[in-house]
């Protein structure tokens, strides 16, 4: 038996900061070869970022990514560098997998399956590569894929591999939803069962715009077994030393791959990290938030925060996760009762506010809003509820902007996915800010992490009273959500059979909501595109959030009869 | 000679309104028939309009699109439909041309090219065709092909049907952008002289979000000459006859290409409308834009527009457009003069307004802007000039959204492409609507579309002074946009040598622009993606506007050095 010794450097890139992404890779390099390690594993993409879009059209952008490819190149001695960076080749682009030993570049492979479908965009700029390869070095052989690559063909490529390779690396950027673990454990363990190999694979970390990867690389034996599950939603590094049965070795030509001779030099025993890999469902899509709104935030510029709090329910929330993402002296509150805003609303938001030990600032809107008022009778000969609705959540959502303005602080918004899907929010008023934590989060989930939160706080951080009311936008007299849309319950069923399971309207009803109700919901969803199109970004967390990953007409007529 | 008869149908269908472009095509067929046409083409996905973007997706569309499809085939006597439509096949979706004759689907074409690129992700939902179809009957043979199948790979392919095909049929769905017939015009030409054949290519028309497709739908000779062009800008409906020489047919199989056998009915004789194709630049921009606003605005179910008229040139311009687009008496005009307002810009504006006849409203926005300062002045410390300029900008935006919860108007907003570049623009303030027509229109060429516009009014219509005096946006005193930027002529350039030419830094400068002005404008624009990912959607006109055609992360730290 040899022991081969493998890093995996779980890291959190920046899009488009190669440098300071090069600088985290070749400090990773450096500690991996102090510990006599072998190999060392990147992320996909791990230097540039993922997913860098249209950057990859930048030929400036795509230069400075390979003058840095080649500083790594400069410093990898006595170890084997998979390294994850784009390559020009003859004016055509790939995502590949820069094999590096020796200051040599030895190897270049391809991404062969690539992304083009819910957020992603890979055919947009990459190629795709047509070999698998397969390397030899005097102890072991290993194949290398990026991603996709063993998802949606595994055992096709593979079976060639079958008992022939010791390792097979995947270098990924595999983006959280929930329930995404599962489904690739279930994948890597295939894989080693059919290859007889050992499956590392190395998740990116970190937020990207709407997406935030999870981590949680992981590693299969040749039985099944898993050994290693890194970190999630943070940086990990890990050494492992895994065994490899001595074996003749093949002849140089193989079918479907290619071959390479590396001379890997020694190593020594085995340091095996084990960790629980089971993770509350509620605690995993909480640590998905506060990482996403973390890294927006500072991967932005910014270092603090401001939020309006109404005492409700969704900027509770969002203020509670901006709050663990960024810390309380990062989080501004303000708080803009009008008329119709309840004693109880306003209480309710200050005491989050003292609970959580930020600031916050009362700025009450009804001295402008009577000046508008007078305006607008002045004007429209009849004012409808509607316009004096939409006006309170504007000047909210001006006074923010003006916090904003004047501290360079980003407003985080509180919309949630319920009332993203139908509009029941107001453009330039509750949606105005930067970004919008908790935009995939349907109402009953915003209850359940409030609760959850509060439980692991072990006391009513989030008041126990904001939990227990009914929801309101308190824009008029008794307004309650539930009497303008419906029961927050049978919406957020709708919203996830039509929106994320994309079911057709037939199978909707038959699970039992009434039709008149799913046709209504359906084409307040459909009607309201237009308003996601001017919303900020936010963090996804299902299989198809709004955003990138499902790219409606605005314009768009298409209605099912009844 | 053979006489054959072909009706172009060069329709504007609406995105998702399956049954309403259902109802156009039948009643182009019935036309046809009645003029006792042989063929008649349609665009590209005419059934369902294009792009149908993520509605592809949603099963319900695909199964109303086949329904409508197959009813289509039930009015298809005497006469070979080529209708542009999504086929589901084996859960495969491919972008198709059925052509149908005598109420029975003869051959489904697959387009082979599939866009994925700029605006476009077809790849995203079809896959692509393997067959390059060349159809018998007992007087001709035809080829039909899709869009793309015919600007990428024109000869490779074509080279096998070199003079043994009389006719290629082209479906297309190509949006507009300057100077791009030109190009059309140069590949149809040399596909004719290749192949010896005819070329029928019929293009959409119409506005779809951000897109304008031209029409402009052509014929060449088998000489190259282009027999026919239609109409830009509007639907149009060509008879012509084309002489078809007879030959000796070929065999059944032959490589590459698929034979069906067709009985196609009697013709009589030529009627070809000939049409100058040459049309002044400005004219066709301008034409683009008065169609884009039309469509987006009544294909959205709107019926009057307000903009927000300052008396600057950005918002002129608009407001012609929409008067052009719908008339004058669906736009309205709202004056919102500040204390910073000169009274020339007052003036200026309602100038316009009565030169175009249209209805305006004054509404000062000063006593707001007191209350709001009042209230700044109560909270922060030192109130910055940017939060004052903003917040007047936002009191507009407010003003205008009012006008439109109250009335149901559409409001246009009025930021041209330079601004929108460099985000010198508030976000919520003045891109607070629903359709930016001039985003696409760099601020030099909106001087020159002002100017053009007037010279066809024969008269001053919007008025000499906006066009002469300097560019302000009147937020503080002796603002003037070229202090706070820089020359636009330079800024402009710039833009179209970074954003739609996508040149490296070097080559910019290179161009005789200082180095630190090229270094500060790009980084403005890369910094301001975030305001325009909230911005509503506009025109594009040309190779590469920002929208879908530049999906930049807003996340992004790629800075290149100097």
């Amino acid at each position: 038996m040899n022991k081969i010794r493998v890093v995996l450097a779980q890291i959190n890139p920046i899009v488009g900061d190669i440098e300071g992404n090069y600088k985290k890779i070749v400090s990773s390099v450096k500690k991996a070869k102090k510990l006599k390690s072998d190999f060392i594993i990147f992320p996909e993409l791990a230097l540039v970022g993922y997913p860098p879009e249209d950057l990859l059209l930048n030929p400036d952008f795509l230069s400075v990514s390979f003058q840095f490819t080649k500083k790594i190149v400069d410093v990898s001695e006595d170890i084997v560098v998979l390294l994850g960076a784009p390559l020009l080749e003859n004016n055509n682009l790939f995502n590949a997998c820069f094999i590096i030993q020796n200051r040599k570049i030895k190897y270049v492979y391809k991404k062969t399956s690539l992304f083009n479908y819910s957020v992603f965009d890979e055919k947009r700029y990459f190629l795709f590569g047509n070999e698998m390869p397969l390397i030899f070095n005097s102890q072991l052989k290993f194949a290398v894929t990026i991603c996709e690559d063993i998802w949606k063909k595994p055992f096709s490529v593979f079976y060639d591999f079958s008992h022939k390779v010791d390792i097979v690396f995947n270098l990924s950027a595999s983006p959280f939803f929930v329930g995404k673990t599962k489904r690739r454990k279930k994948i890597l363990k295939n894989l080693a069962l059919k290859t007889g190999a050992y499956i590392v694979y190395c998740n990116l970390v970190g937020g990207q715009d709407e997406l935030v990867f999870d981590g949680r690389s992981l590693i299969f034996s040749p039985q099944g077994e898993e050994l290693i599950c890194a970190k999630s939603f943070d940086e990990d590094f890990i050494v492992v030393d895994l065994d490899v049965r001595k074996k003749k070795l093949e002849n140089d030509n193989i079918e479907k791959v290619r071959i390479e001779d590396f001379s890997v030099k020694r190593r020594r025993s085995i340091i095996i990290k084990k960790k629980d890999s089971r993770e509350n469902r509620l605690e995993e899509i909480y640590k998905a938030l506060v990482l996403g709104t973390h890294d927006y935030v500072v991967k932005n510029g910014f270092e603090k925060a401001v939020i309006g709090l109404s005492g409700g329910i969704d900027s509770s929330l969002t203020c509670v996760i901006a709050c663990d993402a960024l810390g309380k002296s990062n989080v501004i509150g303000v708080i803009m009762p009008s008329q119709f805003s309840s004693q109880e609303s306003v209480e309710d938001a200050q005491k989050l506010a003292k609970n959580l030990g930020i600031k916050f600032f009362t700025v009450p809107i009804e001295e402008i809003f009577k000046v508008y008022r007078e305006i607008f009778k002045k004007h429209f000969k009849k004012v409808a509820d509607i316009t004096f609705q939409n006006i309170q959540a504007r000047i909210r959502g001006n006074i923010l902007m003006a916090f904003s303005n004047n501290f360079g602080w980003i407003v985080l918004t509180t919309g949630n996915k319920s009332e993203t899907a139908v509009g029941y929010c107001t453009l330039y008023g509750d949606t105005a800010g930067g970004f919008a934590v908790i935009k995939d989060i349907p109402k009953t989930l915003v209850y359940k992490l409030a609760r959850f939160r509060n439980q692991q706080a072990g006391f009513a951080l989030i008041p126990e009273r904001v939990l227990r009311k009914p929801p309101t936008a308190e824009l008029k007299p008794n307004q309650r959500d539930e009497d303008d849309l419906c029961p927050y319950k049978i919406l957020d069923k709708i919203i996830d059979l039509y929106v994320e399971k994309n079911w057709d309207l037939k199978r909707i009803i038959k699970e039992g909501i009434p039709q008149d109700l799913v046709f209504k919901i359906i084409s307040r969803i459909d009607r309201n595109e237009y308003k996601r199109r001017q919303s900020p970004p936010g963090i996804k967390i299902t299989p198809r959030a709004f955003g990138k990953d499902r790219r409606m007409p605005i314009t768009n007529r298409f209605i099912i009869k009844k």
